[in-house]
């Protein structure tokens, strides 16, 4: 099957993809991606205090957000955004729009994964059908093999496993060695844990759906940032009839976090999402519901309605996943520029 | 988490697995193979004519049935055994049960997946958890890391990939050369299009589910044998529970069928699968269907009203879905003796 061309000289998607990298602390491992990132488009969340300067090696092409800046854009409505947390990133999610940039490696693996289709309905056992060399074995339906239009690459990592704090306290030694030479589709109607750091998607797709939700700082709850987003996303993709897909591309994940402070950040979200995955293994959106915006808002009720009952928390996050909204509509209306490039206190640089 | 315990002196499954070859040449590449399979029993269908003597090297331990084994074992029952197809070895799946072995390789991954759960309600992104080295990632449910049992295990191919007659006219040279390291779960409610050259599976877990149905020789349609017997196993097993694994192990495919002759036996299959497959992603079994053979029997009314109007040959194969329960049974009965075993025309060797 054909995939995404690749060339040199023009990068896949140049002027449509951002990375976004929320930090702490300065940047300078981004001296080993200069390869990879120099010609694309980089936007950065600086957590924590926004008095503290950010080092950026140059070269690249990045604009910087801080919490003043998220306070400033957002106003009222940047009580969606969590601090203190990875959760961070999404308020990117909200403005991205105008990138640059060059493809390889890890992005080109995400950018191939998103321009091909997705094996949604029905499971092909060799893997990625759209790969080169590959194709649908006998007995694929020949109405299926144009597939569903992809919405997320989720990849992998080598090295540190993404292990809840249980599973690292018991196994403080394993490491992922085993490279899996594959992208497979996650069939709809099956959901995953979605892990936030080695993400890919499209925005115009999905992005609306993309909230990581209220975590860290002042929240009752961490870690789980990636995992609401992904769990939100998978229902709304199964209902819009949007691919997701898992695998290739790996990073090396080299710095494990403490286990200790992880059970600490996680104690309430592995009670919880015993709750949790019924209800998104459960719910059902209405028919009517034809775009990411309705679905999310949909969502948003059910959460409210069902998952409210558990935990008081999840009111403040239901209302807080139609504040996300209002804040997209808020940067991202109609007639309006892209947000980013014209806000004068993001720090730009080239 | 804990794999299946491997040892040399006592081969796993030792005296509960039985190799089953369907063959209408001399078995002459049981050599390659003598090391993996001299510990453990064969079980050989003769397909064509029964006078001719089908060769099979010494020391292994193996019986074989022609035609008329399977007409005297099976009367009037028989009608329901494909021949002239690789579905006729599914008659071995009623009568096989005491079998002998040793376990490496492709044998001993088989194993491994039947005697490990499948993660068939959560997708897990490192793939099998219950590997050395894996686990469950970080936002799986707790509750659900027990898994389910597994039935089958579907090993994928090397070099000539199972291709339909129009794919293998279009990409007469493709190979697949991806050695791809993973064994994972077809989540429920997903369908994948199981192969059966590389297969193995629970006889007593869905032994009844797996028949090959009409195919071949005097039938309007072939090579969807392992198709049919995949779709209405996967239904089924997700009905009860059940986990169906695909990946590792993997074999070596030397022999390129002629997409010409395939593509005869295939082409009402082609046609026919657009309605199947949309059949059994929707058919439901009722509650009560508490058992594989329940199930099956349901499954075959629901085959009989509901494609009995894409094509009358469903409705030939509904009945003989029913008669294989019967011969099941028949063989099967409780308190008799295993039935293989004492069959004094089949031919047995050690």
């Amino acid at each position: 099957m054909a995939t995404a061309p690749s060339t040199k000289l023009t990068p896949l998607l140049k002027d449509e993809l951002d990375i976004v990298i929320p930090t702490i602390r300065n940047l300078d491992f981004l001296e080993m991606w200069r390869p990879f990132f120099e010609q694309y488009h980089l936007i950065i969340v600086q957590d924590g205090d926004p008095s503290k300067k950010i080092r950026v090696s140059d070269g690249f092409d990045y604009q910087i957000y801080n919490r003043n800046d998220v306070n400033r854009i957002l106003g009222p409505k940047a009580s969606c955004i969590s601090f203190k947390d990875s959760a961070c990133r999404c308020f990117v999610y909200i403005v991205a729009k105008d990138p640059s940039g060059k493809e390889i490696n890890v992005l080109e693996q995400h950018i191939k994964n998103l321009l091909t289709p997705s094996t949604t309905h029905f499971f092909n056992t060799l893997y990625d059908p759209y790969r080169e060399g590959a194709d649908f074995v006998r007995g694929y339906s020949f109405s299926l093999r144009e597939g569903a239009p992809t919405a997320v690459s989720h990849g992998l990592w080598l090295n540190i496993p993404d292990y809840d704090a249980p599973t690292q306290l018991v196994k403080p030694l394993e490491r992922n060695t085993r490279y899996v030479d594959a992208v497979m589709t996650v069939p709809k109607g099956t959901l995953f844990p979605m892990c936030g750091m080695n993400l890919a998607f499209d925005r115009e797709l999905i992005g609306q759906a993309m909230y990581f939700g209220l975590m860290g700082d002042r929240q009752p709850i961490g870690r789980y940032d990636d995992m609401w987003a992904g769990w939100c996303m998978k229902v709304i993709c199964d209902h819009l009839g949007l691919g997701v897909k898992t695998g290739l591309p790996y990073i090396w994940h080299s710095k494990a976090s403490n286990p200790f402070v992880n059970l600490k950040k996680e104690y309430k979200g592995i009670f919880w999402q015993e709750k949790a995955i019924p209800f998104f293994q459960s719910v059902s959106l209405p028919k009517e519901c034809s775009s990411v915006e309705k679905c999310y808002l949909a969502l948003a009720g059910e959460v409210k309605s069902k998952l409210g009952e558990v935990d008081p928390y999840f009111i403040k996050l239901a209302d807080a996943m139609v504040t996300w909204i209002e804040a997209w509509n808020m940067v991202n209306s109609p007639g309006e520029k892209p947000a980013m490039t014209s806000l004068p206190n993001a720090t730009s640089k080239k």
